[in-house]
């Protein structure tokens, strides 16, 4: 059977989380959180479910919920999306990247995608019969950025799309106005879709606002959004995230979302719409994943490693110039073997490698978790 | 923004179910069951999601929901699938098809599809970049046939991939020994993959038996082989399915599974793990549908309508001309806006239409829906 994918192998998140387990180490590597949910959250879909709501809902997600979501983004973002016609509930925020890129992108169409990235993007792009475009990240004593201008001269005829991710997986850099106004100069008067990766807009520190392109009309006429549930109210394995886009985009969306997933889980939609009714339910996520960023990265400031600007997501990116010279992928399997404190390689998030040596912890665990980690770290 | 799929509207099921809810009508048009599922299969998933099982599960699905899935196909098809390497958990049926169609068929391939047949074939082929090639099924005095000359005659060199249905949505046929050695021979000495959708597998009737691909080690060999626990266990919401096949197959299919959704709802899976543990799970499904199935069947016969025979699905097509001469479409509409019983035209399950004065009900239903059904369906 010869590949679709030839150069696909498990993902990085996979291979680690296993690492992990086969050496008792600590899990900072793959991004989830190691605490529960409200179980407020539990008892609500316990009642859908005992309502007898376990039958396929409407293929774009159950009203209640596609009404919450537009709620949400217009109370944060001042965009008012039609519930009915611009937003649809997806099977987590992959299968919305992935269904995005299949009905936008034609065969040979291009696609920019900002190194490093999401390790999904590229693969759909190859799906989808289109041909991938990357652009590394500009990386500097400040961090790292995105280099417009060179992403605007990576535009062709042939660009159908710009994949945007803020706050940005693995560098937890987050865009600002000035980002946006760029990529909006950059698509002003031409085809150019954006496809915008917004996963962690409720993890956004130190009184910074998420720049949510749905902010920004001249972006958001042209964008899919696509959002998680499972990554802000702590359930990444309910595999409930959406999407929000003008009609006619949401219409070619759908297109394939029938035909790829249909429906998505019933009890955990209605369980979603009954908890974000309280808007508590999100407006409170930022302090709480401060909370634990500042902790970590007190204690990490004590270690040897190099922490890198982390103004978003749960993640920390360090450099670890000063403790070792092997590669990444080297060295996030020895801290995992040997420290017990398992990373991720950010050189895994380049489609052709690139070495850096910086690795990736995600600090959405437990305080006793966290100051496990950071014990083993400090002997480092 | 240019389609990818300009062909296709709403699905019919969608359509048919909005206007039954608009006219009070009764629904036996969408395939899902109004009964609730067994409450000890609730009390699973309140279980696993208590017990804090709501993170991100294995790429491939639970390991114990893997090994109860091939437990399964052992004790009923005798095929011994490796839970490891040779079954993935999917967000549904249909994700699971629209990914082995994506997996495996490249741009210029074709597909040999057998119409009528359910809608989501067709799409998934083209998005893939391949050609669909349809053939229809025989019909005759006795019913629905596969014409497997006909389907020999399509065999190109560019054949990809046969799609077959067994239960077969929407006329209720199933396949027996004599056509699974009319594919056999088929494929014989082709790289010719197969793909089975027997998502109706444990709705067979009149103590026939379900000719699984997987007990076919000629077929097997080379088939996705594609089932429901939705269906199954009356959850259709729950949108958990699974695909098996040889380990080849299995690791392209999961190259896409893993950009396509990841992974598969946490504590559905967990549950359904422990609910199979008890084979009685499955085992009494047959039964169950078959009262249903006799009942729907008596009080019909003494309608107006001629019943087609119906061996396997929860589905019973019935023509209608003695009663009218409408399109199958104008039908079904009729049907539900004036006699208020919702049907499924079969013109829909046909790329180019096709009229035999024929429409689809779905028999999954309590009894006392099943009965006004009838009462109503008596009038006409
Ligand atoms: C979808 S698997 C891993 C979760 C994640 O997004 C990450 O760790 O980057
Ligand atoms: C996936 S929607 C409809 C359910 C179904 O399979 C059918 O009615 O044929």
């Amino acid at each position: 059977l010869k590949s679709r994918l030839p150069a696909v192998g498990t993902t990085v998140f996979t291979l680690m989380s296993k690492l992990a387990a086969e050496h008792g180490a600590v899990n900072l590597g793959q991004g989830f959180p190691d605490f529960g949910c409200d179980p407020h959250l539990l008892d609500l879909v316990d009642e859908a479910m005992r309502a007898g709501l376990n039958q396929y809902p409407p293929m774009a997600g159950v009203p209640a919920l596609r009404e919450a979501i537009a709620a949400k983004i217009q109370t944060l973002y001042g965009r008012a999306y039609d519930p009915d016609a611009e937003i649809t509930v997806t099977a987590g925020a992959t299968q919305a990247l992935t269904t995005a890129i299949l009905c936008a992108v034609h065969p040979g169409d291009e696609v920019i995608i900002v190194e490093p990235a999401y390790d999904s993007y590229l693969p759909a792009v190859q799906l989808a019969g289109g041909v991938p475009v990357t652009v590394s990240m500009r990386f500097d004593e400040r961090g790292y950025s995105v280099p417009w201008n060179e992403i605007a001269a990576a535009v062709s005829p042939r660009t159908r799309m710009i994949v945007i991710n803020s706050p940005h997986n693995p560098t937890g850099t987050i865009l600002r106005t000035d980002d946006l106004d760029a990529l909006a100069d950059i698509v002003d008067g031409t085809g150019i879709l954006i496809l915008s990766d917004e996963v962690y807009e409720h993890m956004v520190y130190d009184r910074q606002r998420h720049e949510s392109v749905s902010r920004d009309p001249r972006l958001a006429e042209r964008a899919f959004v696509v959002s998680s549930f499972g990554k802000s109210y702590h359930v990444t394995g309910w595999k409930v995230g959406y999407v929000a886009a003008p009609a006619s985009m949401m219409a070619e969306f759908r297109k394939v979302h029938q035909y790829n997933v249909f429906t998505v889980n019933t009890p955990m939609q209605h369980a979603l719409a009954g908890y974000m009714r309280n808007p508590a339910s999100y407006l409170e996520l930022p302090a709480f994943y401060q909370r634990k960023r500042d902790a970590f990265h007190a204690a990490l400031m004590r270690s040897r490693f190099t922490l890198l600007p982390a103004d978003g997501t749960y993640f920390q990116c360090v450099r670890y110039d000063r403790i070792s010279n092997l590669s990444e992928a080297e060295f996030a399997q020895w801290l995992t073997r040997e420290v017990k404190v398992a990373a991720i390689p950010v050189s895994a998030f380049y489609s052709r490698g690139k070495e850096s040596r910086i690795v990736r912890f995600c600090f959405a665990k437990r305080d006793e978790t966290l100051e496990l980690a950071l014990e083993r770290l400090a002997q480092v």
